[in-house]
């Protein structure tokens, strides 16, 4: 039994770095309709301020082309068709593109190496003039169509995980340094204000933040934030044709692991530069079932509540199932990263997603397990979790909170649930019979059982406080909001249900 | 506990009379946003054929009126300006009017007697001619712009109750019987296939169905069926500024009602006519309380399973809570007939009828409280329910189903319940401290919590048979759908879920 | 000829008066679906700021009620039931109540006394006391549901034109001032900042204007703005049962009257309280045909260009033939106010604000006829007008400008045109032979032809200056958009169109 | 001057063999929402049946994949996410697939040779079981998933173009009837009354029809219908890096390829066989600029007319610019095929299927120019058109119409025109600097020029006949409607326009 005693008074915020950024899948699939549609449904539901994903020089977008002329000669052509066409409709849905260069056009590539089924290409600039030009062709173009004053809180980040030889060939440290310092020149050559960085490794190469900084440094490449990616998953134990599966270390893991690299930037020639995490999730696999469950959404919980305290932005990689870096999906749930599966259907990290954007921004009390917050309408937000990595039944965890209510009305409780038996579509979709392609009945009944379950009471205060005792099942993951009543019962002159029948005093 | 062993075979058909028809708020209403947008849900989820309400000839739709000449004479001016757009909605939607003649105009009326709080007024015409000239135009208007081939369809019923003092002056039967003829006649001669009854009483007055068939019988009025009412509640025994409260009779009450009058009509000259239950509910009053109750659905569950072995149709008084009979509604919940409440939320009743639109057509067991059906595609539907009309705690009931499944396959089995804790916005606005006008959060709240609760699990088949064993709360009603499973998950190569992290086999 | 040469430089501004506020019909009406579709498409186009309109008080919107207790006493009963749906929906759609207190409800009134088709009461309440109770009430439940920072934003006018006998008793002066004083304080009750006017007279009686002001002075009754209506028809000279017919004033003759009447307040002891035209139009008729005419826009271009001088805002009235003033529209065109006509068809002042919209602040030259603007993007948008009071063919206009451009590129130039032969759905609907309740193919028609004429050119440019030399058919209002071209034709290297069957270099 | 006298009766039937069926790019691209878009739009204004394109088997779509055993071993896997996305939504659309089997999945493929930027695998299979099995996968999972009797209607045409060595690795005939036979074979194998046919050749080689028909006849290939392609432009006589120009041949020349091949078929082992032109236009070419002119709207009109007296279907190639055979477009209008181009805006052939689909069904008149018809309403619908091909201005043709009207009501004429001065977004953007990719106010304003202009009258009508005279200009292309006024316009009592400011008898 957790019991926490809430003082009434409090002056630290809660902050909302969890919201400014989300993972894409590549940026060609945004012209896709259900890639669409899901984010707009996350921006109504959750309303993240930027977007990054992999892709934007990608030959898919098409912005790289060349022309042969009347002389056999060719030159450079810029096609913006389809990137305006997806940045039109981010900034329509009230997000900003949180840029990432890369991969490398075919027709500039040095080699041939690609990563993922789509095959961007990762290798260096066969020509690191034409790749100035390009980026200067395309950061102009969006001055020119959206306004410098837009574009102004545009981050551009150069290249993603160059420290993997999967996605920079060799993982060449010297050639990356190079890449971002031609990148971001370019860029400060446009116009000095626009924001720069990187490095954007992927975790276990820190050594990268410190030397990229002082490259920076020394070789006078400007620099505005550090970006970094983080996973809390090892290797797979095991692979199948479809899925990896793989065991998750501890959630203070990352947290851990985000506070060193502060503390290395704190250190570097650039103390002062903002920190954003441009990808994190548990498994950094798009095939890892992990990412469908309810596991997913309770062990993020206390990474959502904790980890703004290191970083500047968390980016969750990625909204939607519209995803292709493993192939077209082969199922309806295939272990993708979304917070939307396929067809629309929620997944429980949707809700806690969802959740964390109802709290309010006084935080009144926050450990391991439950993050409890005052809105500005004086309401009580509490969102509350009860991860368990072991195997097994029971783990169930019992709170007792004593809370301020202002006014002392009596209160009323509304408590939202994801666990394994609500909110849970995976398991329904099990019983179902796995459904690789489901057919409507199937998807409107998925869509039923995506919502979480509602419990709702009112309870009186005393003294200006109220007592609430709950149980969670394991992994459940509740928001509990507490609205103090403004109640006009008395209002209803002679009301009096228990005249109608089946209903006794006691039912109504 | 109730046992049930249903047999493979059945030639049983369950008729949708119970789909026929459905009431509304008088149409002067139908102009509004709210109106609309609850018939568009209610047409999604249920689909009714047609749609009934009083207030075509009242004065808000303004199709009677007078305009005076040069020479101080005055001429009657048809105004089809509002009814025209509330028709084009209803057949936009799906739905064709099932027309009622009435209220009076009031410069048709001979008196000034009026009922409702919207006035309409219940006084003979005090010139039949006009009144003729009035009906000719209206109907050869509606063939004028929708076609005769549509208007053939529409049932022209004439007057609303007129064994009622408050519906009709003085319940002058005679003069009704006058109205009748000249009502019907002016149909028949624009043209002889158009339909037209009456007449249209409530119940307690029998005799006025034999006397009206006589009459036309004897008069040569031409009638192609006839109409009543229902309802089954007693005279209000507490009665405050907001709400009646009545007693209620048991259901069979009404089915019992509804064979004596079938017979009467099989007794009468016109024994083959269609029967129409023009209006029926619980009870007649908009503002009883038990319309919003999940109590007002498991009474009505066996109406709507049984009722069209007596009628042609049976007409919910009504669908929306859009209506302002009583006024306008004081209250979120003010005991208004509405299948859906003000801003949009679902009554329980509205959940009744959803069930009962997803009902196979072959009906393979029927009794009190349980009718099973299998859909085209081999599934099966029940509806099952626990109506409780005495008060206090308890009162569960027990099934035991043995029910056949095609091609012994496993099945899938998703529950869909209403009760008094799930599906029930009527008790959490109460837990609120019933605010009349819910601020944005508070419907959205009560949106939320309207919807049923879902169960879902997978069973095994013996020998082409499942077991079910269920048990419903009062006042519980529920559907229940059995889908054999079309099992993938071999499919899945290499698959074990207890690979997660959390999840043991057990869990999956 | 009109030849104007247009500078370079202007620091006047082009103020946006003429569209702080549009009239609506009575707000009972705003409940309805093709209200609300046509308020939409004005605030899309357009985009008012405020809306104002008669009836918040009146009894269909149904806020004041009476209850009877159990001992035979009665208490007020406000429901809000329907201004809440009502003023969400201005809400969401940008726009803001300018609230007008009126008429009185039924159970409050003095009297009998009623005015339009719809009835509302024009007699003073019989219990000040219970009238400043509901004053209370509804502001109080205003902030309680919007928030006090929304409801300060809120103007409140007391009453509508209390100088004419049919909308207030007897016109009595002394009275009205009652009716202020009393309305105003319970107002400022509920809190000090909110903003309360009057005296909303009609024109023709502005010793009101000066009368009111001292009693607000002498009587202390607060006031925080001037209210006053405008129109500039004469009585009609010709009535039938369908339509009024007058004669117009000259067009200066509505901004003389603002002008003096803001010497009035000038010279009173408030001389700086806001002046507001809280209602204007050509006619103050809803059933003379000039409100569907071309003559219409083209007489008011002059007023929208200029009133803005006068008067804080002014009002057109009213947005939308969706009014029942003079009963239930018996045609598609009556006659009516609307800038929307039935069945969403633009009339051809819709056109006349959708230009003003367009134009830039910078205002670079006015005259009667014409206003030159610059948008701050460096395009240019000129309305121009060729009003026609007399009868009979002729009257062209023929304009030349000498406009500057910068930077000296070529310009895109793009005309829209409403005259008598184009956006003026009025008149095919005569060549159709006035359909009264058209059907849906005609509708189409009708809003196919309601669209302004297109017509664009390039044109070169001349030591940064463009020449356009155009002419005006009578009646006729033009938008001119002048926009610097961004040429790339250069870019498509070997274009030649005259390469293609059929077109020439001339064709291209 | 043509002068047509039109009797009164008439028996012939114009037939809607232009509206069966309309191409696609890819289906790849039908994940897209702008793709979605356009064919909403085409289906409300044209409603085709079904839609055609390449790209089923492509890897983009992702059917055919391939899984790793734990042994080494591979077997196929079939995924369907994303063609039951697709499906779904043409289905929803109320259009159906007319399959075409192609491209060569790369898994299967016996080479490396691909055609179009997007790289379609046009090699033989490298097993043809694998193939079969491939064929049986989809079409059986088709009627899984939309059941039998909607797949009977689906044709299923075997690959594209196979007498073209760019579609078919070197135009090998025997291997063409090799992969017919077994792909046809495979479909009837799932239900014999599937529907499949070939060749689906390009013009030029007619011998490949009779080859093919005597192959199925001889060796018992299955064959439900038989297919080819018509275009009418030479090769190209320039090509610049973005466009093809080309010459267009006389447009009868279309009609007699199809008369010839009609008669082959006649003549052939199956003489009754159906015939569908699965592609047609002017040129084959998407880079073409004749496709967004005028002329390619009325060089086609006379093909619409007429191409259904000898095929029984003809597939417009395509429906939008939503294409990338020659890579992402590179510009706003960039000669592709699409009725809609990009940004939604409609082209002038858009419009001349939008008029064609206004006719009626009875044919009362036709030759090379015009086309007049009666619809069920008894009005007449009459497509005409002014086709030239020659450069130059006039060209101007002049048409005097003697028309029979039924009861001998005056007549409302309506008339829409497409020229080169009306819907024509084209030359609007060309006058705009030929903007790549436009602003968001510049393709506003190309939508509002792509609408038909629309000219209205009223006209009297003598013993029973009406005449209508006028005039088509350049490349115009008219829909004219003459529909019998019910007038009501003396019902207006007292009615007098000439009352109105500004208005005398003549203006109105």
């Amino acid at each position: 039994m957790e019991k926490i005693t809430i003082l009434q008074q409090t002056e630290t915020i809660f902050k909302k770095n969890w919201k400014f950024c989300i993972g894409t899948g590549r940026l060609g699939l945004a012209l896709q309709k259900e890639y669409i549609e899901h984010l707009k449904e996350v921006q109504e539901k959750i309303n993240f301020d930027y977007i990054r994903g992999h892709g934007l020089l990608h030959d898919d977008v098409g912005i790289y082309r060349e022309i042969e002329l009347e002389d056999g000669s060719t030159e450079a052509f810029y096609n913006f068709t389809y990137i305006d066409r997806i940045f039109d409709m981010y900034l329509d849905m009230g997000i900003r593109p949180f840029i990432e260069f890369g991969f490398m056009p075919k027709l500039l590539a040095s080699g041939d190496q690609t990563v993922f089924a789509w095959k961007g290409n990762v290798t260096p600039p066969q020509d690191y003039d034409k790749w100035y030009d390009l980026i200067q062709a395309v950061v102009s173009h969006f001055i020119e169509r959206y306004g410098l004053e837009e574009v102004l809180k545009w981050p551009f980040e150069v290249w993603n995980e160059p420290n993997l030889t999967n996605f920079w060939k060799d993982a060449d440290k010297e050639e990356y340094f190079k890449l971002y310092k031609v990148t971001s020149i370019a860029v400060k050559d446009v116009h000095p204000d626009l924001q720069v960085g990187g490095p954007a490794i992927c975790g276990g190469a820190d050594e990268w933040i410190t030397d990229f900084l002082n490259f920076c440094e020394n070789e006078s490449a400007p620099v505005d934030f550090v970006s970094r990616h983080a996973y809390t998953t090892a290797k797979p134990h095991k692979v199948t044709p479809e899925y990896y599966y793989q065991e998750l270390f501890e959630n203070d893991y990352m947290l851990k692991e985000l506070k060193t690299v502060r503390e290395l930037i704190n250190a570097s020639p650039f103390p002062d530069l903002p920190f954003h995490i441009t990808e994190y999730n548990t498994s950094y696999s798009p095939i890892n079932p992990i990412h469908d469950t309810t596991l997913n959404a309770a062990y993020l919980a206390r990474i959502l509540s904790e980890a703004g305290d290191y970083v500047d932005s968390f980016s969750y990689w990625t909204f939607s199932d519209v995803f292709e870096e493993a192939d077209v999906p082969k199922s309806q749930f295939h272990g993708g990263f979304g917070l939307i599966g396929l067809n629309g259907i929620y997944k429980p990290t949707f809700h806690l997603f969802s959740f964390f954007n109802q709290l309010g921004v006084e935080q009144l009390h926050r450990d391991d397990n439950i993050l409890v917050t005052r809105r500005e309408d004086g309401s009580l937000a509490i969102a509350v979790w009860n991860m368990v990595l072991e195997k097994g039944d029971g783990f169930e965890k019992h709170f007792e909170l004593d809370l301020p209510i202002q006014n002392n009305k009596d209160v009323f409780i509304k408590r939202q649930t994801i666990d394994e038996n609500n909110g849970n579509p995976w398991k329904v979709w099990k019983q179902m019979g796995r459904p690789r392609f489901p057919k409507k009945d199937q998807i409107e009944t998925l869509k039923e059982v995506a919502k979480p379950r509602i419990r709702t009471e009112r309870t009186s205060t005393k003294n200006g406080r109220v007592k609430l005792t709950f149980t969670l099942t394991k992994n459940e993951v509740c928001l509990i909001e507490v609205n103090p009543i403004n109640d006009e019962t008395k209002s209803y002159i002679g009301l009096d249900d228990s005249q109608i029948p089946s209903y006794s005093k006691e039912w109504c």
